[in-house]
This record gives structure tokens, C-alpha cells and sequence, in this order.
């Protein structure tokens, strides 16, 4: 039987388990991706591992969320994730040089490869091949250290793309028209490859905004086959001799085939506050429009600059609209302006901005109250942006540049005078790589902590008795939002797990962070769903530094309980009953050897309440879980393996 | 006898006294310039002032402050400013276009013109003949208005240039060197008058460099005469009509002479934090640089950009520093885009930016902790860059490059291979005016207020008797920012009153505008220096809000008390006895028809203390004083007189 082009990639790469959808696999990852918000933990947990050098081909540490440096805590996490990339033997990206998605593209993405990244939208250079999977920070620093990345082997499911889009239509609304159709849940849990005589009409960078917003999609990764243009896109890259030839075999069995044909297509737009509200634009044609944003690690390229260019030469933007245009490498912005067309873009009226992606989280440049902004961006979840009730709707830079003119939203094909200005690459992308500093030529100064950075909190292995209070009884849908929150002011303490954890489930209680610090264990008692939302590893590393030692849940969100037993918290599930007879203070033991019990793949565990009564809680974990959690977490777990294998690289896990 | 040009421009402008040092005059202002921070304030006051229209013969709003628009509160603060300027006649210039001095500089300042701005370095187009000086808001709101400024006349100083700059001197060492003789109040009451064979060396832009920083050394205002380099420049700006032949007589007399040989300077730096600090730069040469940046409304022109420019091209900066450029103007970037210059910074590593000056006080590119930061800003005191302890050195835009070449404070004498770019201007200043809306270009859409743009609360007139509690005793030198705190997060609150009020004296007392609010009128008690360091207006609006009816304090900051008058809040001197004897919580009575003795000229009230003991509170205020204070602040005076003379712009005061 044929292979994917997945399974071929995975194929290359894996060191355990096998391809069947739902197995776990574990396979070896080449290239690894940080950001600004994320890396700071990735490099203190890689610190904590006490490695010396990054063991991945390549690895690569973008600064590009907070490059405004609102706050010196984001001056320090720069300076510490630069001086962090020269210790370790990692790309340096200087804040200003662009988005972690865009210029890895430009720079280092190549078929065939793997990567990992501490960001939701890695899968972008799936665009020219290269099978790219989000993940969170942790699993990033284990795999740098050497350690495969885990996952369950998903689906993989074919889009067939068949003709070739018509005036206005973009790469943008073929992957709108796929999220009105699929929905955010639509790509759980598979791979979505695409296929079909379609492609050859889309060059990489139209392909990567299409992998790129795959993850709204909700995908694992979302991946094209290379030939030619991947080749060309190469060449203008400098980097022809990466070239590949990929493709999946002629007789591939899918799980799945959608089939998309382009010819169809016309210019569409995401609605707030969900990116698969997608209707035709002509729909909401009309609405006045406040501001309009071109950038982003979707549509942020030279390439999707440039089309706003064309537009708006010799004309101004509408009185009523503010555009600003935040570029995603710097490279695109020293090809717009050596070509004169940044020139033309702040002569319409563009305000031109740093290579960041800050506005897309909410810093900087947060729309106005009861105001619409149009952005090219990926998300429009309420409030992203940065105001509560906001009305941000998510287009392709044609659409979004339509609408600066006429100050409403526009179908641009009912533009007075305005040609489609096509997609053109640029000929050679040979920007400076002033700002992308390689490990060779780093400056070794030893890592630099300013004072809101501090290590990272390591966990002792678990012990043949956990006991102590009950320190919070919660509802159900407790949500990692609950957890820790997401709000900036919180956010920039990232690095400063003490300070972070003081705020940790403080909008169930106020008092819960110091109760827990001052109690020195205990346990969280939720209902259903409990850790729902983001995967943020803060939602249970917080805890843990607080000296939690468990939470008894009726049910766990999925990768809220991987993070437990990441951090080597024990998530037992307990029933209704239970739940509901414990209550906030009561005295709680589990008194079954925990950590031999963990080990030797007990799934019960009596659960004694005030020395009075008791109850059973259930541990579903596989066997590797069960070894990272007796460890005390996946720190300390690989540490040890590390250990055992005397001092390199983790061994295979 | 002949007089000064200072003397020239203010008797054409005169409506009111005599030029005679010390005394209060009232001049006739032409031009009025706000900026995001305090122009939402000012326009609440025009529009509490109940007039249609500006009636200077020009106004300008300009959004420099806040343009990365962190919060929806900066939005909705541009989107109200905006509406402002259409609704009343003003030009608009969007964020994104430019600093408010260089802007104006650029588009309408001229010679022999009289300008008020509601910022402190609005004396910048003193570089071209324009009389221009800041004040408060609530000064600027009355002058567009069509009242007079009242001041009190300044001592004319003349700084008399002789010779030439020699290599790598710039205009920045010039007013450096003089801060360095001078110090920061070494311009106090005085206009700083430049003279001399020295000024035709300078082009306009130069000039205007050592005008802005004249308000770091306290001046009124300063300027230099027209010439040759003045017509020049503004043929160059494509206003060669506007010039005006400018100079004083040859027998005019000045209050002092200081001169400079031009000849004898070199780079010169201020060390933190005081742009007073002045050493030549090869004193602290070899420190350490984490930060250049280059802006501002000091130098942050094309004519500032440029010199980097040619001193970075084909040059890449050191890796240890971050450089960012944040121009002056857009038009600045779009003629450095087209020539490729800004090309040639980005591909030397520059982070080039928005046209904003928010770095210069802590809003964005906040240095790191304990790392030093080179500037081309005009202040450096501790603290103002966003971050505690910080280490800020002000110099030329060449020393600034030095250091991001070679990562350390060097002098570019020592540079090698480095020639001194020298001086030059655009041949022609033809960028866009895209994003300058003129007034009869506006979209005139009503005022748009955002949930946190409040109206400004307008006093009642001073009744007869006064009576409350002292509601808090505080010590000697009680600052501004006790009164109310700069920083950002309280700061955003300016254009809502009743939010902002809630932080008034919080630095003193957390319960007291909670207190002064359930009062219901009552009396603040005070040491000696009362309300000492900045204008900031809102250190009595804010009390006055709360219901604080008077001070008594043992004595006042001088600008603090002007303010006090201006928003009707009675400022009593008493004497240390009396100080001593009064706790917080006394119920304290003002008996004597206070209005009445007020407008009559009393000097002595009597203070009746728990209807126990009596004490003597003095008023000391000039005629026009007392009438502010007894109509209840200067709003509802220049209001009241407004109606007086039915409905037209106020008469003359």
C-alpha cells in the first residue's frame, strides 16, 4: 500500500511506536522554533535540564510578539532569550527582524524536515513540505535536548484542490472557504494534506498562508508536496540546494478527502468573532471600517505587502480609516522599500510599522471601542485583539486594502478603477541577515537574568504518601484561563514562575496562591472538564510550584492532564458522589505507595478523607505518563534518563 | 533704544501690559499646537467653553504620544481627537504621522507667528523666527478660544554664536554644551535669543534642534533671527512665501550675553539621568551599549536620520546593541524610503519604527534592566525611559551610531574608516499629506467619545462662606505627582475625571478621594512647597472634581498655585504656628464673604477652626487671579465673560 506524504515524513523520522491513527509515536525532530512569550520558559527548562548544546539540526529563538518593549520585563526576556540562543547553540532572531513563522520560512524551513515549535501556528512551512507540529514549551526543550516528540499518530485526510482561483480570489479564502466548511473543530486530530492538479496554480508563500491557518482548523499540521515552484521559491531564497522532491504515492489511501475547487472561490471574510464565520464579502458589504492591519504570520510577506502597494499607488486611504501595516520579516520591508513601494505606502497614508505580531494578541494598535477592524490576521477570538467586544473580521490583504480606500467593506471587485494586482514573488529575496545572529557568531556571554526571570522550579519524585488539604473545591469547567489568566499584566511574568504563581486561580479565589504556599501540599478538587482552553503549561506548573500535589477532578481536559503529569501533579478522577461530599479544607491522604502504585500501572487509588472516610480515585495514564509522573514531571524525568545515560543527549524515551 | 527680536514679535502680538520684565502681559496667539496626551483635555475644555469653532488663525492635533496604541483607551483617545479637529477646525494629524514639533516645523510654523502648545518643547520652531512657547492645556484651549496668553514678561537673554562646528559637532553639542554651563534652570524666566556671526552656519533644522532643548534648560522660549538659511529652508518645504525678514535691532538691549565659539566644540554627551551631565563623550567612551535610539522631536528629522544612514551603509551595527529609529515625521521616512536610505538602515540591523516619540517618556523600546541606553532624546531623567534606575545618555545622532557600531560609547573621531557624513537637507520636502486632514477637509462626524472620555466638570462661582473638614494634612514638598501620579497606568485615565480622581493624593493616602468624594467640600492642609515639580493640570482639576474647596498651605510651587487659581480652588498661605495646630479631620471655616473679599482685593481671611480657635490665611493673587478664582476657574470665566459679549470669541481678559 501507498504512503502519504506524512507518513513518509514520519516515516524518516520515527524511533518509536507505529503509523497506525491513534498509536502513540515518537519520532525525531530536526528543527525547533521559539518565540518572545514562549521561550524564555523553553530555555530555563532546557537550562534545568543541564544540557550544554542544542542536539536538533537547527534551532531558532524569533523575538517578534512584544517587539514594542512596552515594559523592561520584555527588554529582558530579548536579552535573555539572546544570550540564551548564543550559550546553547541557537539562531538568534533581534526583536524588529520579523515573525518566527516568516522568517523561518525565508531562512531555514526545507522539505522533508521536521519541527517543532512553541507556537500554535509552526505547521506554516508546511507550505514548502516540511512537517512543522505546534507544541507546548517543554516538549520544545526536550526535543532540542535530543528527546523525540510524542504524539498520537493522526489521520490524515487529503484536500484536493482542483482548478485555479479566479480575479481577487486569494490564498486567504481558499483557506476561509475550508473553515466556513470544516469549522475550527474540522481538523482535529489529522494532518491535512494537500493534493491534487489545484496546487501547481499556488506558489509557496500562497501555500503557507494556507498550512499557516490550518491551525485555526484545528489541525495537527497541514502540509503540500513540493515540486517546481517550491524549487523556484527556493532559488529566490538562495536556497536552491534544499530542495526536495516530495509527494505522496499515486496509490495513498487517505482517512478522508475534501475537495476544493478553486475556480469557485471569491473573495471572502471572517466575521467576529470566530475565524470560520466566513461569508462572501459582498455580504457584509458596506460596514464602515475603522482600521485596517496588514501583517501577521499568514498574510504578512512581501508578497502580501505588495498587493497593497499596487492598490493604493497614487491614491490615499479613506479619512475614516487608520492602516497600519506591521510586516513579517524585515526582510520583506527592506525588499518594499528598496523597490520604492514602502515610499508609496506611507504616501496613501500607511502607517508602517516594526516586523512584529504583536497586534494579533492584543499589543499594540488595539481597535478603538464599538469600532471594526479588518486584519489580515489568523484569529478574531473576542477580545484577542485587546478590547472586550471587539469586531474584528480576518480577510486577505486585497480585501483588507479595499476597504482603507473606501473607508467600508468592500467586495474589491466593485472597485471604480483598481485592478487585481495579482501575486508576484519577489525576484531574489536577498535581504540583510544583520539581525538573524547564527550560533557561530554569538556573542558567549553567559546568560544574562534580569531580575524578572528566574529558574525554573524542579520537582522532587513522587512519594509513597501524598496528604494534606483540600485547598479549593471548583465547578466544572474550570478553564487554564481560570488557572492562570491570560491578561498582559499577568503575562509579562512569564519567566517568573515565584511572581506568575501568585496569581494563580485568583479569579476562583484571591486567597488560594498563598493558602497553597503556606499550606506545603494539598490537593484542587474540581467537577467536570476541569483545565479546559488553552494548553498553557503554566496552568499546571503554577501549582506545582505552589506545592500542590494533586487535583481530583470528575473529568480532566485532554492537554490540561498531559501538563499535569508533565509537571508531575497526580490527576485521579473521582466520581459525583465523592466530588460531591469532599469539601474546601477537609484533610485528604492517598495512602497506597503512590509512587510504586504509579509505576506498576495501578489505576485505583484510595483516596482517605479526614481520617473518616474513604473513596476510590482512578489513574488513566499510559506507561510513559506513569514514569514522567513518578519522576516528578518531564524535567526531572528526562534529567534522570539523561543521568542513566551518563551525561549526553536523553536517549530515546 | 532698539529692541530685541523677542521684544519685535511680542509688541505686534501685544493686547495687554508692557513689555517690562516681571510684569504680566497678554499677547495674541496665531498658532496653537496639542498632542495625544493633553489635547483630549483641551478639547474638553474648548467644548465646555461652548464655542463652534477655533478662532486662531490656526490650530493642529497631533497623535505622537501614543501611536503604538497599547490600550483602546489610546484609540479611542485619536478616534476623539480626530472628531475634535473636524468639529472645530483644526488640522489633524493621524498617529503614525509624525512627532507634534517636527510635524509643525515641516508644515506650519513661521516666522514671526506666535505659538502656544500644550507641550513643553513647543518652542522647537523657534529655529525659524515663530515665537512659540507651552503651556497648559487649559492656556491652549483659551487661546483657540481668541483669548490672549497671559505671562509674565521674561528677561531677553542673548546667546551669541561665533564661528563654525568643526568635524563631527552638531547643533546636539551646542545646546548640550550649553545645558552643561547653564544647567536645567539656567533659562528661567528668560528667552533665549540667539545672535551672532556663529547662527549662519546653522541650517534651520540645526537651529531648531537647539530651540527644542532650550525647555531643558528652563527657557521660555528661544529663537533665532531669519536669514538666507531660513528662506532656503522653507523654499525646500515649498512655503518660501511665508518668510519674513526677522531680526533685532542692532542696539537692542539684552538682560545678558553669553556666548559660544562655535569653534571650540566637540561631542558632547549628557550621563544619566540629567540633561545637565554634560562630559565630552571621549570622557565615558568604551562603556557598554544595549540600546541606540533615534528620534524624537530633538533629533528625529530626515535631517537626523540620514547622518546614520550614511554612516551605517554597507556597515552592519554590533551585536550586543539594538538600534531603533522612531522618525520624526512620516514624511522624514517616506523621503528616506524613496532615496533608499531606510533600505540601507534595516539592512545594517536597524529596527525602524513608527513615527512616535513614546520612547523618549516610557511608552514602548523600555531599555532592559541594568543596561544602558544611548539616545538622540532631549531628557534623561531617572526613570522617564519605563524603567526604575535607569542609565539614559542623551547625544548627537552620530554619537548615537558610533556606539551601535561598536556596541560602546566612542567617539566618531575615533572611528575608523568612518567619515562624518555632515549635514544635509532634502532638496525638496514633497512627502504626502495624506495623513494631515485639514479642516475643511475633515469628516465632520460630531465628537466621538469613547466610554473613557469623559465631559470636564466646570466649578460653581466662589460663595461667601467656605466650610468643611481638612480633609488631609500632608508634609513639605508635596510633588505633582503625589497629587497625581504619572505613571501609565493611572495616566491613561486623563481624558475621565471622575477615574482619574479616584488616584488623587493616593501616594499620600489610599482613602482619600474616597473621603473627600463623601464629604462634600473641605480643605487640603499643607506644608511648605506645595505642589512642586510639574504643570500637570490635573493636580487641581482632580481635587477640585473631588469638592476640595481650598488650600492652606505654609507655601505654594509657583505653577501648581497658577493652576489652583485656574481651576477655583482658594490658595491660603498660613503660617507655621498655624500649620502645627491644625489636624486632619478639624472642621475648618472661611467666614469672611470670602467671593466678595476675594474680587475686592482682601489679602487676609480668617480661618475659623472647630468653631474653636481662629487663624489668619493669606491670599496673594493679582487682579486677574482673584476674578479666575472667584468665577470658579478660568473655564467658567472665560465662559462667563464670553456670554457677557454675547456669544462671540471672549474679549480680550
Amino acid at each position: 500500500m501507498g504512503k502519504t506524504l506524512t507518513e513518509k515524513i514520519l516515516s524518516d523520522h520515527l524511533v518509536e511506536g507505529e503509523l497506525e491513527t491513534g498509536e502513540e509515536i515518537g519520532i525525531e525532530i530536526d528543527q525547533v522554533l521559539t518565540q518572545d512569550t514562549t521561550g524564555t520558559l523553553v530555555w530555563l527548562q532546557f537550562e534545568a535540564l543541564g544540557l550544554d548544546e542544542v542536539q536538533t539540526e537547527l534551532a531558532a529563538q524569533y523575538c517578534d510578539h512584544q517587539t514594542y518593549q512596552f515594559d523592561f520585563k520584555n527588554s529582558d526576556d530579548h536579552r535573555f532569550l539572546r544570550s540564551a540562543a548564543g550559550t546553547f547553540g541557537a539562531h538568534f532572531s533581534r526583536p524588529g527582524n520579523g515573525i518566527c513563522h516568516q522568517v523561518h520560512k525565508e531562512r531555514f524551513a526545507a522539505p522533508g524536515k521536521t519541527m517543532l515549535g512553541s507556537d500554535s501556528h509552526t505547521p506554516t512551512p508546511g507550505g514548502m513540505g516540511e512537517l512543522a507540529i505546534g507544541s507546548g514549551g517543554l516538549d520544545v526543550a526536550v526535543a532540542m535536548g535530543g528527546g523525540p516528540y510524542y504524539i498520537e499518530m493522526p489521520e490524515v485526510v487529503s484536500v484536493r484542490l482542483e482548478g485555479e482561483l479566479p480575479e481577487w480570489a486569494t490564498a486567504k479564502d481558499v483557506i476561509l472557504h475550508l473553515l466556513g466548511e470544516l469549522s475550527v473543530k474540522g481538523g482535529v486530530g489529522k494532518v491535512l494534506e494537500y493534493t491534487g492538479p489545484g496546487i501547481e496554480s499556488l506558489s509557496v508563500p500562497e501555500r503557507t498562508t494556507i498550512t499557516n491557518m490550518g491551525t485555526e482548523l484545528g489541525a495537527t499540521t497541514s502540509i503540500f508536496p513540493t515540486d517546481d515552484n517550491t524549487k523556484e521559491f527556493l532559488s529566490r531564497l538562495e536556497r536552491e540546494d534544499e530542495y526536495v522532491d516530495l509527494s505522496a504515492d499515486d496509490d495513498a489511501e487517505y482517512a478522508d478527502e475534501i475537495v476544493v475547487d478553486l475556480d469557485d472561490l471569491e473573495p471572502l471574510i471572517a466575521t467576529p468573532s470566530m475565524p470560520d464565520n466566513v461569508v462572501p464579502v459582498s455580504e457584509v458589504a458596506g460596514t464602515d471600517v475603522d482600521q485596517v492591519m496588514i501583517g501577521s504570520c499568514t498574510n504578512g510577506a512581501y508578497e502580501d505587502i505588495l498587493p497593497a502597494a499596487k492598490m493604493l499607488e497614487g491614491r490615499e486611504i479613506d479619512k475614516r480609516t487608520d492602516m497600519i501595516i506591521a510586516p513579517g520579516s524585515k526582510q520583506s520591508s527592506e525588499l518594499l522599500a528598496r523597490e520604492g513601494w514602502s515610499a508609496e505606502l506611507m504616501a496613501a497614508g500607511v502607517n508602517f510599522s516594526e516586523a512584529t505580531c504583536g497586534a494579533c494578541i492584543g499589543i499594540g494598535h488595539v481597535p478603538a471601542s464599538d469600532s471594526v477592524s479588518l486584519r489580515t490576521f489568523n484569529r478574531n477570538f473576542e477580545g484577542r485583539s485587546g478590547i472586550e467586544d471587539d469586531s474584528v473580521y480576518l480577510c486577505s490583504p486585497e480585501v483588507a486594502t479595499a476597504a482603507a480606500l473606501t473607508g467600508e467593506i468592500t467586495d474589491p471587485r466593485d472597485l471604480d478603477d483598481v485592478e487585481d494586482p495579482g501575486f508576484e514573488m519577489a525576484d531574489v529575496y536577498d535581504g540583510s541577515t544583520a539581525d538573524l545572529i547564527a550560533p557561530d557568531n554569538a556573542v558567549d556571554d553567559g546568560l544574562v537574568k534580569g531580575p524578572n526571570i528566574g529558574d525554573v522550579p524542579l520537582k522532587d519524585p513522587l512519594e509513597s504518601h501524598l496528604g494534606g488539604p483540600a485547598l479549593l473545591k471548583m465547578d466544572d469547567n474550570i478553564t487554564t484561563d481560570h488557572i492562570i489568566p491570560a491578561t498582559q499584566d499577568i503575562l509579562m511574568y512569564r519567566s517568573n514562575i515565584p511572581k506568575l504563581s501568585e496569581f494563580t486561580l485568583s479569579r476562583v479565589d484571591e486567597e488560594f496562591a498563598q493558602r497553597a504556599l503556606d499550606s506545603d501540599g494539598g490537593f484542587l478538587v474540581a467537577g467536570e472538564n476541569y483545565g479546559q482552553g488553552s494548553s498553557r503549561e503554566h496552568a499546571a506548573l503554577c501549582p506545582m510550584y505552589l506545592g500542590v500535589e494533586g487535583v481530583l477532578a470528575q473529568s480532566f481536559a485532554r492537554i490540561h492532564k498531559a501538563n499535569l503529569f508533565n509537571f508531575g501533579l497526580l490527576p485521579l478522577e473521582i466520581d459525583e458522589d465523592t466530588y460531591g461530599k469532599i469539601d474546601q479544607g477537609d484533610d485528604i491522604e492517598i495512602v497506597d505507595d503512590v509512587d510504586e502504585a504509579v509505576r506498576s500501572g495501578e489505576t485505583e487509588f484510595t483516596i482517605r478523607v479526614n481520617d473518616d472516610w474513604e473513596a476510590t480515585g482512578t489513574l488513566k495514564a499510559s506507561e510513559r505518563e506513569r514514569e514522567i509522573l513518578a519522576d516528578g514531571g518531564k524535567l526531572p524525568h528526562t534529567k534522570a534518563q539523561q543521568e542513566g545515560s551518563s551525561g549526553a543527549a536523553p536517549a530515546d524515551d
